[in-house]
């Protein structure tokens, strides 16, 4: 297994398709050869061997529909997904999610067959939104080096996407941002990993739903940031160790392999700026007591995934690109 | 400051020697084009300004001439030297130990002018002594890919050099690898460096020597593991919760980066063999008990420094090949 890629390829890139394939919907773009976003769809995603296959096959021609443009026209397609994936063979396996388990999906393979030929990557979901967020803070923040960042995915689970000096970092075991399983309290709660006081357990959007049960249906982390707004002790009491707990994922990242930013996503971002405003002040207060972290600016590299993009299929769609080199003969 | 280099420049590297200056001792080495040690030499190291350069000229004269070579024939130069390391100006400051504070030492323009114009590479010393255990683990361990590991200082604190798919991995603040100051523990006791519980506190040699401090002069570590050979139960614990908070360093280097190996290194690792064997089995206790864990075959990832060999001063040498080129005019 490849340790690492280029997130940007140096042939002129063309067309290319992103789709991020998640648990309940599929989210899918056209990225333009300056990267604008041409086109942006989405549908609900389909289960199982065949049914993922289909679902993408549809969401490619969905969205070159949407963009206007033949699929013909495409020249690269780039495909996140949950579960274990080999980039060097396009397989993804034990997608519960999705209904893939032992067995291996053939997608790279299968979905440039049915798309006529078309170079087609996969790669693991939280590696696309790293690619993305790479991709959206290099539009945004032109730096004089390359992009340098982990998408820290505040989801069902505590995990990053990480691109080094520009290049995607897998691992040797494609385990590179498993931070959740980092044990940070010997004497918390069993984690399902089978460790004990993981900080996925403190840190995930998991945990602001255990910590703070939804009683109207509405997102558990957007009512506790109420509550805690309109000075409920207890709910500002969650919030701040809550925001702690984020804090310490960020500077986990930064003391092991200090990237520039740590971009924060997955379903708690869409709290947005007073997501962003606690886990600051929280980075504040450690860095008070500590010459050590001030000397790091832990707070000034704290970036919030753009809450109207989607990054993950941008990402996917940057990873596309660097497929597109790979079949010319076909096309 | 730049974020990664190439540890194996392509041109030919000719002769490079290579310096690790440290608090007490400056370790040198002539490393062949192919890669073995011709010579190495050790003396007692100088400190302040002055010193730190004088004792730099006389390492590589010395040991120049331990190889039978004459200095105008090495290419390049290479230092590993504690301390805030700028690597694209080959300065050094706030190396306490060595008297170095506030006012950067040029030492590469300054060492470069003393030796007649070579090349000369500045790295901090963790840096160095990563580069040199890929070299060192290339030679023994012929891979496919580059080599991939972190080199894990057991020393007065903890910390680890880290390249990534053959490439030094810095970070943007140059904090990578600075998992000392990772906190593990919400209840444990205060660090120096403003924070509390850090994984420094349980791992690094410094935590041995409190742990069990030495009776006889003799290194704390070595004391402590003849006792607990000797069946002292006290000793058993200290020694075992030392091994679980090493595979704690190990893990979280894992976790974070997914390195292909983890070398021990520093002074706790003069311990050799019986060293790994109880961080080993520490890995192996943990796996038993996490499938997920399990997954990520951590006891088969950890190796140790090589003894007799200055990993230190080998990987300054590998680093001062890449500065061979740069002043060809000069030579």
């Amino acid at each position: 297994m490849g340790e690492s890629s280029t997130v940007t390829p140096v042939a002129s890139p063309g067309l290319s398709v992103g789709l991020d394939i998640g648990g309940t919907k599929t989210l899918a773009v056209v990225l333009a050869p300056d990267g604008t976003v041409m086109a942006q769809t989405r549908l609900a995603t389909s289960r199982g061997h065949h049914g993922v296959l289909d679902g993408a096959v549809r969401a490619v021609e969905g969205v070159a529909r949407a963009a206007g443009v033949p699929v013909e026209e495409i020249t690269g397609v780039g495909v996140g997904i949950p579960g274990l994936v080999d980039a060097d063979e396009g397989t993804v396996r034990h997608a519960v999610n999705l209904g893939l388990d032992g067995e291996p999906l053939e997608l790279a393979t299968l979905l440039s067959a049915r798309l006529g030929g078309v170079g087609v990557g996969v790669e693991n979901d939280l590696n696309v939104a790293a690619v993305g967020a790479a991709h959206l803070v290099e539009t945004a923040e032109p730096t004089t080096g390359s992009t340098d960042l982990a998408f820290l995915a505040l989801g069902t689970g505590l995990a990053a996407g990480i691109v080094l000096d520009g290049r995607l970092r897998r691992g040797s075991h494609g385990a590179a941002g498993e931070i959740g399983h980092v044990p940070v309290d010997p004497s918390g709660p069993p984690c399902a990993c089978g460790q004990r006081g993981c900080l996925e357990l403190y840190a995930s959007g998991s945990a602001v739903i255990a910590a703070w049960p939804t009683t109207t249906g509405r997102p558990a982390p957007v009512e506790l940031f109420e509550a805690a707004d309109a000075g409920d002790p207890a709910a500002v009491a969650v919030r701040d160790r809550y925001a702690r707990s984020v804090a310490a994922a960020v500077r986990m990242l930064v003391l092991s392999v200090d990237v520039r930013y740590v971009v924060l996503g997955g379903g708690v971002s869409q709290l947005g700026e007073p997501l962003l405003r606690v886990v600051q002040e929280a980075l504040e207060d450690e860095s008070a007591a500590s010459a050590f972290l001030r000397s790091l600016d832990l707070p000034g590299r704290v970036r919030l995934a753009p809450g109207r993009v989607p990054v993950g299929a941008v990402g996917a769609a940057v990873v596309g690109r660097g497929y597109a080199a790979r079949v010319p003969d076909l096309r």
